[in-house]
């Protein structure tokens, strides 16, 4: 017999729950004591999951410390991923008293968690973990919170317990893969596809190329993707984009839209007059499959009913641009990362504003995956590229982040530090939340002051991230030209470990208006000219 | 006519609401640009309320943001601090659409929140903007939340609202205080008062001392005070210890505790196999107010009703003690403190461990207030400071932030320069989660191995606190010997503007055996001897 922090551990061994990002407090200290016995490897802090395709699990500090990390795990939700939290609370007989860190855990952890348990014995944690991780698994993969009680942690009674035997997730029925190949027999060009989290890997995207090269069905893919793996040698898939201004052209002339494990596109945000839901009217969505099938089974079963499956997916040929001169802005930055990302790169890509141009630039660098900020809640490109780091060490990271977003989890850089994570940070430090400047236009919102600037204004004082870095234990330099950029790029990728760069980029936006955003993304070459004059033509007629 | 958000921003300036605590985005955009027009000043960051005795209002985005702020307030929530939280969603219509950042709002704020409203139109927004101050006012003091959808807010049809004329607090029943004045007349030196909250100013504690004086009933002050008045002239209170062990000693030998605004003491956690309520068996608890009641007028009642309206309180005398020498420790640097505190200062106590010796060496210096973390949710020393000096432009700030506590909020650090707040931050760079070293003992966690052990370690990589503040724009020096500290508290002291001094100190408690605990606090000075001999007796037999 055991007590219940070891039997704990074990259960989550067992179920292949080898990594545990660790906040502790007191109400925690006998999982924490319980760490040397089991082959479970501690880190202080999130994003694993993406890459390694198994949960791992992570250890909270009651209802604050559930707080702490609320943001970073609604991002985990929305992304789909299997997740299982353990969060120490009081022992039972405590909580009565309301002492200072009382607070309700379950009703915070119902905004990122459908499982919620609170254990209330030692002899059924080991069970009711083995149900955590069962059910984090899922079909579909999704967050388990296990609430653990200081009592239920330190008694004696317990035994591990074995994992559950994983459940198989069924395709979609014939009929709905039957009636999916007739319309896209019937409608060819009319029809596109919107690929979502567990087809965005290689085997979909073929599978999903093969049909659109049969038919001449177009490949979109969600905007947010939680995992596209992208590059050389694989499909390449146009990704909604972010305005809803541009989404809602991109759907513009498709009479039915193919929904393969991803929704039906939304604007991010509402705004006035403007339309929230962007599949156009006269166009029909259908959903391929539902949460708890297997999407790719699903979809090569399409291949096979469209008869595709003896055609040649469309594979990206290898292309790089040339390295970036002059004064650094974040269309060279991206143009360099684009000339040099190593092979087997993974990519945090949290650069906002900054990053509209990487799509284009890397299509054709060597195969890397793509993360992505699923919720919506900035501060995740740290936290993302340090936790895929852990679940992939022998593969280079990139976080991409903007300077407003770094700062909301910066903290990330010391774990990445301690934990010696070969993680490659560049910063687009435009000194503003750059995103919020076009924000504030967007909703409508006229005659902006001064004290409403000054609120999206990040340059009083400059932030430095080479001093916060290095003051973190992660090495770092900052550059404000194209060419040195390069170098401290390619610095940074010859050499394991962590490395931060501090770019140094004009905000893409200053003073920018609305209307003038089409011409402005076809400059950049985001989007092709016909777009963005159809889009000019919609929004600022 | 306005739109909502320039209503709600008048409806709050009308209602005494002039500061508020942004974080915003897309949501919130219609609010920032309203920002201009209204009189109120806007600073991106809490702990203002303890010092204004007003709410300020927060600004945050959605459920990410409630979330990135829910930890802090639950601190305030516990403090019992009145607050705004005003919560921009996105607009009603957009909700169903589940877009990235939708999360349930209201399930997250009813952690730190009773009333909770999200106002359906703009029509309605002024009113219940009204209502939200007017409950955050209380009595009792709380947080009120009010949730904002993006197109009530940026709708035309609203008009401010005024002031809600607010509650008199009744004082508690003369039945009550009759009961109570004669337990104190017959009991005497068997009587201990627990002062909280309301009480815990000059006005309170001079009252609590008549009683003191005529009686012979002494005077605690709860163990985490929301603001403590402290220091030369004013009555001094023992503040109940952190750690259970000693508490139980404290309040050893009473027959009666009188609670006035505070709660029966209970241990922060429990420990196996100890106590959780902390009021000795054969001691009787009697409150002399309800939240709800007017617990200054009360007390006041009782000096009356125990005959003591003449006698004087007992004061604290003035007295500082010498600079410290040699290598710093945390003990030394409380002393230079005792020495070198400026008149009128607002201390902010996270100092954890190695603000055992605080209040020992502060007791006479100039009268102060103490600041402490009401509801032990680390990393509220920095916004607290923050808050503090908005409150009180005109005093000096000094914020005391264990290492570990720091990283939790070290963001605040740019916003105290970018506001050019005049508080000084000390870091007890003692390299550890100090307390959780004693944590883990104290649970009874045996056999801590190097993994466990890793957890509660900061020292790899060391963090380089002058390099953090300097990259956030805030002036800092590190220092490892007393002179030196001094020297730089000094200089802190005498400009204004924010300062950060990095203080090397040993941990504390490296290697500490629990049983040690009463020795080496009685070495500190920090209990009596005899108190130490009785605790050594009690957990050490």
């Amino acid at each position: 017999m055991a007590n219940g922090a070891h039997a704990l551990i074990q259960t989550l061994v067992n179920a292949g729950v080898d990594t545990c990002f660790t906040n502790p407090g007191t109400s925690e200290m006998h999982f924490v004591a319980a760490l040397d016995d089991a082959d479970m490897r501690g880190v202080l802090s999130d994003g694993y999951a993406r890459m390694a395709d198994k949960p791992a699990a992570t250890l909270l500090h009651l209802g604050c410390g559930l707080g702490n990390a609320l943001a970073n795990l609604h991002n985990a939700r929305k992304a789909r991923v299997p997740m299982v939290n353990i969060i120490g609370d009081h022992a039972t007989y405590h909580t009565q008293y309301d002492a200072q860190l009382q607070s309700d855990i379950e009703t915070v952890a119902k905004n990122i968690s459908k499982w919620i348990k609170t254990t209330p014995k030692t002899s059924q944690l080991a069970a009711d973990a083995a149900e955590a991780v069962a059910v984090a698994k899922g079909p579909p993969a999704q967050i388990a919170t296990l609430i653990l009680p200081a009592d239920v942690s330190w008694n004696d009674g317990a035994e591990p317990a074995q994992a559950h035997v994983p459940a198989q997730p069924p395709p979609a029925s014939d009929a709905t893969v039957r009636a999916l190949a007739d319309v896209i027999k019937k409608s060819g060009k009319k029809v596109a596809f919107l690929l979502g989290n567990r087809v965005l890997r290689e085997p979909g995207l073929r599978a999903a190329s093969q049909i659109a090269e049969k038919s001449g069905a177009k490949l979109f893919c969600e905007v947010f993707p939680t995992r596209l793996e992208r590059g050389e040698g694989l499909p390449s898939v146009e990704r909604i984009a972010y305005l809803a201004e541009l989404a809602s052209v991109q759907l513009d002339g498709y009479d039915h839209l193919i929904l393969v494990d991803a929704k039906a596109p939304v604007s991010f945000f509402a705004y006035p007059g403007k339309k929230s839901y962007l599949v156009p009217d006269d166009c029909t969505a259908h959903a391929l499959v539902q949460p708890h099938e297997d999407a790719l089974a699903s979809l090569r079963n399409l291949v096979e009913a469209v008869g595709a499956s003896d055609t040649t997916p469309n594979l990206q040929s290898a292309a790089r641009p040339a390295l970036p001169k002059g004064k650094l802005n974040a269309s060279k930055a991206c143009q360099a990362i684009g000339a040099l990302l190593p092979p087997n790169a993974i990519i945090s890509d949290e650069a906002q504003t900054s990053g509209i141009k990487l799509p284009a630039f890397t299509a054709g660098a060597p195969r890397h995956d793509v993360l992505t900020l699923t919720g919506g809640a900035i501060g995740q490109g740290l936290p993302v590229a340090l936790g895929a780091a852990t679940a992939c060490p022998d593969r280079p990271v990139l976080a991409l982040v903007g300077d407003g977003s770094a700062m909301y989890t910066v903290q990330a850089l010391w774990t990445i530090a301690r934990e010696g994570l070969n993680v490659t940070t560049v910063i687009f430090n435009n000194r503003s939340y750059g995103i919020l400047n076009i924000e504030l236009e967007r909703v409508g919102a006229e005659k902006i002051g001064p004290e409403a600037k000054a609120q999206l204004d990040l340059s009083e004082p400059a932030i430095d991230f080479v001093s916060i870095a290095q003051g973190m234990g992660v090495p770092a330099r900052r550059v404000a030209r194209a060419e040195d950029f390069s170098a401290a790029l390619k610095d940074a990728f010859a050499s394991r470990g962590p490395f931060l760069i501090d770019a140094i980029v004009p905000s893409e936006y200053e003073g920018l208006k609305l209307k003038a955003l089409p011409h402005m993304l076809s400059a950049l070459g985001s989007v092709p000219s016909p777009v963005a004059k159809a889009i000019k033509k919609k929004i600022a007629p």
